[in-house]
């Protein structure tokens, strides 16, 4: 995987701001870790349901996360907001690796990455079940659209 | 008190907007009920932070909330962003009781009300002090600003 | 009311114990004013599923909280555990009021006080309801236990 | 790596106990992501400033999260508590690697598992500095007690 710290706001699907809140600052005075991780599974999910149109409480499928990982490289806090950025990384049978960027306002320095691996279950089954249509065809035309860039390099 | 739902974006001193997170939802599909504290508590702290330029974690005196109370008129939902409004209410010596208002974009419905009673304490003592005069000062500014209208009614 | 401060784990219909994470501490290094509002949350809602048995994410009726109103008398600080008591304050036709209380381990002082205001609703119609057979039973046996005592009072 | 599904509580060097709370499930009824994250930095962060009695808030050196990597097995709902457990996989000059993995009370089945990549830095020069002595004693010891078992497999 290239270094996440080269990516820029353009290298993405889709970007969304969010306002960060008072709670969200730990004791050191920068935002907890756990709060990326809010703030990224917000953006996934948000992106998700707006481009797929799959509502998972109801759906025959649901995406769940199986692993996640974030890097952190450097420090945000309250007040202020935040730029989430988030693209498809890759796709499997049954799942689908997307990664998300955190930016501040103005900035095209990556503060926190996230790699995000989603698994899709049947509701009943609880057991991995290929893609569903709707969201496989967001995932390849994501790609589908960098593909010339990836490719040149 | 004025019923809440009659108060309109025009009667506060600031507002602002902040944007919902997939965590916020509860089982039941809505945001959570400790979730409106947590806007009401950031828009609070940061107009405060902004008008007053006091910061409290070096300053000394402090401005612990002493009671919150929180009526919820009705549901709001992730994705989504909220307007937050804050008023000075009124002021004591060693105290002040500030309100906060949700509103949905584009309505002039309460979704939800608070009342904040915020009591300054000494950073050593731990006991009542008062209102520092840069805070009093925000506060005073606000109440006369508000006071024509108010005498009206 | 009674002075909140004056009451006793044993003037209580519930208690249970809660563990504090990390991220509860703000930045002035105690709990946050929300989180408390999240344990009074979690004591009520454990205890109201396991008394009255009812799912709320399929009954007819569900409760909603329509105020909370939080008092905080001193601090509480990750690490740690509190213990969070419950009781039956009194019921309407279509609400009842809750009482909930944050102790420290081995101490009888009341760290935070709750009134908590639910109004049941119908799942569909999402307006006021009576409250449910099997709730009722539950808050009326708890108010019986105590009247003796309030009685004297 | 081992599969992290094949360790058991007594390949950890800590074990506490966390309450889970109603505000930690989402809309699918189980436990939010970033909750996991939330109970691993407490388990972390508990231990280490028990075991190295380093007040970070105000020492020389701050140990500040690198990477965190979650894997998710299995759904945990609230009510109910979860047991965490924590140990060293690794030291090197300026960093630690723990390790922490979520059990149900009585199973020995992994949950979930966190791999914590954590990066001292000094507090004024915010740059990476040598992993203080208080810690790295700690560390050593686990290492150490571990080290047998880990020669025979």
């Amino acid at each position: 995987m290239t270094d996440p710290r080269e990516l820029r706001r353009e290298d993405f699907d889709d970007l969304s701001t969010a306002t960060t809140r008072w709670s969200d600052n730990d004791m050191l005075g920068h935002l907890n870790n756990a709060v990326y991780l809010e703030l990224f599974d917000t953006a996934i999910n948000a992106w998700m349901v707006r481009e797929t149109g799959i509502d998972e409480r109801v759906a025959p499928e649901q995406g769940v996360v199986a692993q996640s990982t974030v890097r952190y490289f450097s420090e945000v806090s309250f007040p202020g907001t935040v730029d989430v950025a988030v693209r498809v990384a890759r796709t499997g049978r049954t799942s689908v690796v997307l990664e998300a960027a955190l930016f501040l306002p103005g900035s095209e320095d990556v503060v926190a990455h996230c790699e995000w691996v989603q698994v899709y279950i049947g509701r009943e089954s609880r057991r991995p079940t290929p893609i569903p249509a709707a969201a496989l065809a967001v995932f390849d035309r994501c790609l589908a659209t960098r593909a010339p860039r990836d490719a040149t390099s």
